[in-house]
């Protein structure tokens, strides 16, 4: 009997990827696993791309509907967009190719809130899941599934599916098994519960997932790593940017607004967020607790510290070194890591009720502190909104970070008007670039503006911003929140005809 | 003994109106009660406007900072405004005076969710309380006090502010008492517990404000009504969005998306809202609930019909006859009312659990269903975000309603680029005009484009819609959301300039 398939009837339905990819057809739409690169299903999307590009090759029409749980990896959505295979994709993309074909109009890309996708398919408002492709790490005897790498909505997409095909990843390390906790008190309404979580560390469901196995029409055995992106080392500005928020830390702790121990901690990606961690192993802030959507190669540098007690989360997001790292040492994280589906990692009744500390990017925040996370020039998706929404409505303090300017400096981070607005002026209470940190809270508009202005914008943009701000406060239509319609987005503008926003 | 103050220790503490005005002073937070027009005070307002009035004519500096649970009466913000005398205002705003000082630049003004309030000003996020001015409707034997027609923050600026003035208003119904549940169990982080409501009809508190004796100033008694404003009867536009959303619910509950007795109902207040009201009035619907803000004329309606079983609010929110009617017949509606602090009314966990239809209006959406709540052309403040984004983003559906135009035609409520964002398209998941309703679940920015224009803008404004998205499906930078920064908000510039958004 095989190690990682101990129940027979399951195991008498593994078979190849091709023949698993055969079962898929045009115009179906497929629920696959995956989290920022982790826990994706890795040959039967490949499988499914070849099958894909050969039916075009004989003129036949092949697209198929992409759920996910959030961003994957090149065999999953590379290959299928490659393909041109997708022709509907939620609820997060990250990978370049499928984000050009989108930028090109020729995908329909749905960028959600991580945490209502569960729901809102639950409530039949995206349509039909006729299938469920899922990697995990192992399927034991009485027919359970362990999780692997990332939980994601595979809870939801098991259950809603008609069919299910599974992947069982012998790269995913045994030790897996138990760290997962899988909510299965979710309802409709009028039937929704409390959910009954009051610290990050409640185990408050499963260690795996339940599923029929008459829906299992295949199973396919892989041995491939997950595909995380090279972690890209902090420079002066992420040091500079996590120097301040600690600072602020801090000083909101001395002013008794948070605790010694701060709150749990929700981080975003990226070398910014790896500073602000390596800053909190240096930091005299003990026992501290993490409750977000992933655990990056940051977060277990400060679980290794110590000051970190444990991290909650939905997913790994890790430097193929850290998850080589991390897979080598898996036990040692055992009882320190919680891994649950993202409708709870990101569920707004647990972020508000927990209180935490949501540290998130941006792309460019206006004078007035909205927020776009998603929108180039205010039309190319980069990536989507994820949880940013989720945590950055609910916490107990929303902090956004950035480096005041973007492409050698020819993009500046804080513009007239947002481009494209993601979180409102209303959920942004601190912002920071490497010139300083704006408090926001409390403020009236214009009070945001001078202090964003002075603390944020880089010297190169500050000038015109004030330039801007001090017209817009003589010949605005409205005071509340003075614009010049004319001139609000003539950097973008500019941007696009020239190549800068400088003039 | 007073009937209404039987209390003897504080029944000593009353005086008039102008001496417990003496009691503030310049630079003071004042934490005053009030929601739409109903349960705010209505004496030492107008007594502090005369003082301060009198003050700046011997020259001295008078403004205070002013909290509130959202809008309030004519002798508060209205009166205070005309006075110069308020500096800082939160969290909503409704009054011409003082919305005319906002938006000339004279008073800052900070609107914020309003289930953010409390909270905030318990994480000492909003600076210290130096008095709280609470309209009652009467104090108990114990001290203890009954509040009056809205809760609002009442129980919060109680708790937090050093001093407490209170207002003991004959006028309003002694069978008020009970009708109110005052929730107790609030917390800061890490001490937040789950909130154990899981019906609209729950009671989960205490039907008595509690306040420390010792920090009672000064007790004004009053007889004067709520002000609240004159009915708008629906015309033409609200019947006919009422006829598309009516069919959609029906619709919905066909396809089973929606229970029989549909969710509990959350609806704005204005004209469009009591159609709607008055529309399942006449439906098939039973056994309705809502969850909502405020109880405005076609809620009592709606409870009249007996198709309503309870409606559970932070305040009312009538006009002055439906406000006349409500207060001699208290009685009949004791049983089946419940008025809570706002932080419950809105409160993202319980709006999520308890699967709300949110109903709000809006000022103007764009083509990819971004809703603009607030800001006339982007910078002037109508009244305020409010509670619309507690309920938008966490209900089980979020429908927002408008005529298609404005102000005889000049403006579109469809529009290229909504000039200022409250609710992000994420957040937007139903359009109405009296044109049509666009269903936007599940769909990408380009789908919803199409449909959005097609279903809900006005005809004299669809083709130049239609222009404005083929030449921004053929020129933007990117493809996700086309948008042609140099022309994006030429509509409202235009209306700026000429009077009219029409070319």
């Amino acid at each position: 009997m095989n190690d990682r398939i101990t129940n027979s009837v399951l195991a008498s339905r593994t078979m190849d990827a091709d023949a698993a990819a055969a079962l898929l057809h045009h115009g179906m739409t497929i629920g696959m696993s995956g989290f920022t690169g982790s826990g994706y299903p890795k040959a039967v999307p490949l499988a499914l791309a070849a099958r894909i590009e050969a039916e075009h090759a004989r003129g036949n029409p092949f697209r198929v509907r992409v759920w996910t749980g959030a961003s994957t990896g090149p065999e999953l959505d590379g290959a299928l967009a490659k393909a041109d295979g997708i022709e509907f994709r939620l609820p997060y993309n990250s990978d370049p190719i499928a984000r050009e074909k989108i930028n090109r109009g020729e995908m329909d890309y749905f960028d959600m809130h991580l945490s209502q996708v569960a729901p809102m398919a639950w409530q039949g408002f995206l349509g039909p899941l006729d299938v469920a492709l899922i990697e995990v790490s192992g399927i034991r005897a009485d027919g359970a599934l362990i999780p692997s790498s990332s939980v994601g909505n595979n809870k939801t997409w098991l259950d809603r599916a008609d069919k299910v095909i599974l992947e069982v990843n012998r790269w995913q390390n045994p030790a897996l098994e138990g760290m997962h906790d899988i909510y299965y008190g979710t309802a409709l309404p009028p039937n929704r519960v409390p959910i009954p979580l009051v610290r990050p560390d409640d185990r408050i469901g499963d260690a795996y997932f339940r599923c029929d196995p008459d829906k299992v029409i295949a199973i396919v055995e892989t041995e491939a790593p997950d595909r995380n992106l090279p972690f890209a080392a902090p420079g002066d500005a992420a040091f500079a940017i996590a120097g301040h928020l600690l600072d602020f830390f801090a000083h909101e702790v001395a002013r008794g607004r948070l605790p010694a121990n701060l709150l749990p901690l929700q981080s975003g990606v990226g070398n910014i967020a790896n500073a602000v961690l390596s800053g909190l192993v240096d930091s005299r802030f003990e026992n501290m607790t993490a409750y977000t959507e992933v655990i990056q190669d940051g977060m277990l540098d400060l679980l290794d510290s110590g000051k970190l007690r444990m991290a909650s989360a939905t997913a790994f997001s890790l430097s193929p070194e850290a998850a080589a790292t991390l897979n080598a040492n898996m036990h040692r994280y055992h009882d320190r890591m919680i891994l649950r589906p993202q409708e709870i990692s990101n569920h707004p009744e647990l972020i508000r009720r927990l209180g935490c500390i949501a540290m998130n990017g941006l792309i460019e925040a206006d004078i007035y502190g909205n927020v776009n996370s998603t929108h180039v020039m205010g039309s190319r998706i980069q990536n989507g909104i994820g949880g940013s929404g989720d945590f950055a409505r609910n916490a107990y303090v929303s902090i956004f970070m950035t480096p005041s300017t973007a492409k050698d400096g020819d993009i500046s981070a804080i513009v007239p008007m947002a481009s494209h607005v993601d979180h409102i002026t209303q959920d942004v209470q601190v912002i920071v670039t490497e010139q300083g940190l704006a408090d926001l809270r409390g403020l009236s508009p214009k009070q945001r503006a001078a202090l964003i202005i002075e603390k944020c914008a880089h010297p190169n943009y500050r000038p015109a911003l004030q330039d801007y701000y001090r017209r817009a406060r003589l010949h605005s239509y409205g005071q509340q929140s003075p614009t010049l319609l004319g001139e609000a987005l003539s950097w973008h503008q500019r941007f696009v005809e020239t190549g800068s926003m400088l003039a």
